[in-house]
């Protein structure tokens, strides 16, 4: 269950500000029906039907079939291709996995790599192989994406130098075009196990479909959780009734935000408590960011880490340039903890603790995040909380990820863009390839250098 | 050497724009002279005559006198006492150093807590530190603020637990106000080792003093390089020429950035090429957001990461609302690499990187950044190069701290607020107070749960 509340939002969520509402709820609407602008890429709301139970099944069997003993799985991908499966990975694993006993360790480490052109930190990668067993899964719908395709030329030829090519091929996945390809090609020519990437599905909505789901269930996260977790909070919105579909939480976060945008608000601040969210947030940036961020038009994303951030974007966020809105979003206190991790009771005031000792600090970081929210609406911030009834696990993730799937969807909508489109990431390329000596982009390499 | 360049400006640097630049001089001016706003905090510029060389000769002797061994430092400590020290040994540190075995390791691993109030990290790391052998080094100017003290009463009674009070002691060092407070009394009356937070150097300005280089000397990262090139950088504007002030990039950048505020803009994107300097970025986003986010003024400062994030902001940087103007930040590119972190000859087009063959990754990644910053601002965004002329290293570092102090100072005096307050952060602690019982803050509780 998650739940949306307001404070100094200048508009309430069911009375006034009701015409909001509908535009969302028809926005909704012409989404479900497949009428809205780019319709052809709305396979990710439906995929509990499609998708769902034929990949848990495929994976399960791959899992079963799988001899090659392994304790790390590379995943190379950028983008959308990444991005979600980190969400969840950093989220769930313990903060210090990679440096955890193999025996200790709850999950098998993911490492990110093919998602920047950095020779640094693909050296330190390139050591660090050295000390591992590895799998490597390879994520990209075209197989010509530069970053993760230069990444996969130097750790394919790492892989089949260290294990030859036989066994090499047994320890490459392929998530890529179910059809054709560059990637989908040299998988096939491989040997290697492949894994489609639905054609009706964008990178920034794919995490629930094998792009995120392969990884994670191979290292050991309970996929199954997340994706019945999702299809239940998708089918929320769904088959909920026309009256009631103004209450909806999806609803009602985006008619908010249209609100914010037309209050003149330029930036979302997505202010979050548990600071394994990090990657988390990186990928609501992402959703947001590339469905809303064109033709002059959204909010942009940026994220605050409670409490940690306090004591540096606090200040701004409290008395800083009044552009902006602040979603706050919570989970209910882990009780795995709750005996152990409590403020020790010293009967010392000196540290100014006295008052806190013998509570939990999972209480203290609650009660820091609604005395934040209060005070920062008291410096004229609207505020608005994203409260979600459950502990930060499987579960909370998945519908988190439904909920906010399909309000960036609505949002953007409302907004009068296509939100599954992004034309504008590719307006850099033409210039790096005529600085780089591509065939045909002379003059735009040229433009840039006499610029 | 840093230099700036622009594209897209809407002003020449030293032309017609001449008024705000030289309105940026007569701001350093009174920045150098101690006679702006906040001047009593303005010890970190003329750290090298007075903290400086003191504190190093402090910290060697310290190093040679310890005697117990260890592999790990456990800093705690929140904001600015620990952010200049994390984007420092993270710029500098192997991606993969936690996982290193020791004898590989150029510099011993730091672990960051007391930042947060969440008790599923805290208890991940109480977990860590049994596999470890931790020395600890708490940093806080009073002793009194709630996540350090907190997680400092947890390791504090683990470390008397595992070693006993009088080893524990000897692995404890505190960094706190030079006479007096909590922590330096309590420090006092345990026997731990001491270093002073200067009087005059607030939190986010305090890398270079005792706050950051303690630490990153205790786990071998070169402090006096990284003293020596900033203290130059320093010199470098304090020694500079009134006729020649307005070339220098100091001057440049928050002329810069004042214009861009007069023209609208309410963000700042630090776009830099470096995954390793995501720590870096949430340095700089704590100096400029504290500095400048007060009385509704001041850009919101946000970050990008080149080229990971152009799959994800770039649309957003491309193509959203035109309020921001982006900064991109760049090194010269490491030579350590050159030789074999290239782009394998495959002679291959399959995967479209035919035209990338052989060439250095540090090259494509370079060639990216130009042309990122070329369509960014076809895309009508204000673009600004910040160039270090010195690969990423402890020099560079060095200087580019002392260079961003010293800009934020004067961009935030061209704003007409204090550089070195922070009133807005208090704002929701007496809410915290009221929420969690302490006496006295009863009436702020109720508010917060009525409002």
């Amino acid at each position: 269950m998650i739940t949306i509340g307001t404070r100094n939002f200048g508009l309430e969520l069911n009375g006034a500000a009701s015409a909001n509402t509908q535009f969302a709820v028809e926005q909704f609407k012409e989404l479900k029906d497949a009428k809205c602008k780019g319709s052809e890429w709305t396979g990710w709301l439906r995929f509990a039907d499609s998708i769902g139970p034929k990949l848990l099944k495929d994976i399960e069997s791959y899992n079963s079939s799988m001899k090659s003993s392994f304790d790390v799985i590379v995943v190379i991908g950028i983008g959308g291709s990444y991005l979600g499966t980190r969400a969840i990975s950093e989220a769930l694993a313990n903060e210090y996995l990679l440096a955890q006993p193999a025996a200790q360790r709850k999950f098998k480490p993911i490492i990110y790599v093919g998602h920047h052109l950095c020779s640094d930190a693909t050296s330190d990668l390139m050591d660090f192989l050295d000390n591992v067993n590895p799998i490597v899964n390879v994520i990209s719908k075209s197989g010509t994406t530069t970053e993760p395709s230069v990444a996969f030329r130097l750790v394919r030829d790492y892989m089949n130098r260290r294990y030859g090519e036989g066994e090499a091929a047994k320890r490459i996945i392929a998530t890529t075009d179910p059809e054709s390809g560059a990637l989908r090609k040299l998988a096939v020519a491989s040997g290697y196990q492949t894994f489609p990437v639905p054609r009706d599905v964008g990178g920034r909505y794919s995490v629930l479909t094998a792009v995120g789901m392969v990884p994670l269930a191979i290292a050991g996260y309970p996929v199954n959780e997340i994706m019945q977790s999702a299809q239940k909070y998708f089918a929320s919105i769904l088959q909920c009734d026309d009256a009631a579909l103004g209450q909806h939480a999806v609803i009602q976060y985006a008619s908010c935000r249209k609100a914010a945008v037309d209050h003149g608000k330029v930036t979302e601040l997505l202010a979050y408590t548990e600071p394994k969210l990090r990657n988390f947030a990186e990928w609501w940036k992402q959703l947001f960011g590339e469905s809303e961020g064109k033709n002059g038009k959204g909010m942009f994303p940026a994220s605050l880490a409670l409490t940690t951030d306090l004591h540096s974007l606090g200040q701004y966020a409290q008395d800083g340039m009044r552009t902006m809105m602040e979603s706050f979003l919570s989970f209910k206190a882990p009780a795995r903890h709750a005996a152990k991790m409590k403020v020790p009771v010293l009967n010392d005031d000196s540290d100014q603790l006295l008052y806190l000792e013998g509570k939990t600090i999972a209480a203290v970081n609650d009660a820091a995040r609604l005395a934040t929210s209060f005070a920062h609406s008291q410096g004229g911030m609207p505020c608005l909380s994203i409260s979600v009834d459950e502990e930060l696990n499987a579960k909370s993730l998945g519908a988190l990820i439904a909920f906010y799937e399909t309000s960036c969807a609505v949002s953007a909508l409302m907004l009068g863009v296509n939100p599954f489109d992004q034309p504008g990431v590719e307006a850099y390329k033409k210039y790096l390839f005529g600085l780089m000596g591509r065939k045909g982009y002379e003059a735009d390499g040229q433009k840039v250098t006499q610029g």
